[in-house]
């Protein structure tokens, strides 16, 4: 995968789909016809071709995606933007809330037996602003084990917070930071902390709330 | 706080407070009634004496929720449990979604100052069931530090999975694991295991994605 290294005796990066890079969300408009959205804004970001290199599956609850080739994260983050934003447009600016898992280093569904060498770093995501104000709440999980070399997970958190608030988008909030901002600013936030933190520790997860059009930003 | 210890020599257990044990959930009615479905389902909770011991506080994306005095874990569960059921029936039964994030280990706002000595236990949750089915996406994170001599996360998270299994709720999905069953027992697995790892593990987070009234539910 590189050209800076003898192939013969560096190993090659591990593969998206062999780290597990990928995410679960749900997408929850606030309306009768949450059925059309829905399916209208999954259909949306397939036409406009952002599905290339993802694997989706929609079951019951949300719909996982796996990222089969690089740019992982640009991929991810770019079919879920198209997602939130063609929602909130079909469902003429309501009140629409995404929920979003994103993972990586655990890529079966129970164990974690990663079995690559060396943690591949990731270039920041770029997204095109797409005019929706979002408010967001966001927790990052880096999962070390006991006996580890990788630190304090607080100290990985407390590292990414930084850079979220020296983005001008993060506030603190009980067990989640506060995002605001543009939809696209509020998804490479999240996402680019993720994916910096799983540059040193192998299993990184992280949740994210985002909601828009809600009824209740005047009073809050 | 215990009868069984000397209280000038032994260190009282910390208070739900002092560990931050909470929440927070939002909630997602699948209806031009949102709005009236949440504020009733709240209402109905409040109502029923089941905010006793918590400090509640919802903002514009969701609900925060600290346990101030025990049983935390009981009172959590069994507000929660009440503001799902009362939004499936305040919605005629139709698709609520809520998102839970339960915290403890955690009880500021960015840092983790525990500063507590010993972890306490708590008491499986007793919930009554609530008639309504529901379907859920479940996930555990183990926050653990490296050089600490709490084990590898996984290893906590499997047997956490092995006892939600044992159940008869559980069924593994990527990234998360599917809980069925009533309300109840669904929140109950996830409070519970929560709780048990909580034991052992000074910082432990889970996020549940809870749906009722699905209409995908007859093509999955």
């Amino acid at each position: 995968m590189s050209t800076k290294t003898d192939p013969t005796t560096a190993p090659a990066a591990p593969t998206p789909a062999e780290l597990g890079v990928g995410m679960r969300f749900s997408i929850h408009p606030h309306t009768d016809d949450f059925v059309g959205v829905i399916l209208g804004a999954l259909a949306d970001a397939e036409a406009a071709g952002l599905t290339d290199g993802l694997a989706i599956r929609t079951d019951e609850v949300s719909t996982y995606v796996g990222a089969t080739t690089v740019p992982a994260e640009q991929r991810l983050a770019a079919y879920l933007a198209a997602v939130v934003a063609a929602a909130s447009r079909r469902s003429g600016g309501g009140h629409v809330v995404a929920h979003v898992l994103l993972s990586r280093g655990c890529p079966g569904e129970v164990t974690c037996d990663l079995g690559v060498t060396g943690l591949p770093g990731a270039a920041a995501v770029e997204l095109e602003p797409t005019g929706i104000r979002a408010v967001a709440h966001w927790s990052l999980y880096p999962l070390l084990d006991g006996g580890s070399d990788a630190g304090d997970h607080m100290t990985h958190i407390e590292a990414a917070i930084a850079r979220a608030t020296a983005r001008g988008v993060a506030s603190p909030a009980h067990y989640a930071t506060k995002l605001v901002g543009d939809v696209a600013e509020v998804l490479a936030t999240a996402v680019d902390a993720w994916a910096e933190v799983g540059a040193v520790v192998p299993h990184v997860v992280t949740h994210l709330t985002v909601s828009v059009g809600s009824p209740s930003r005047a009073t809050n």
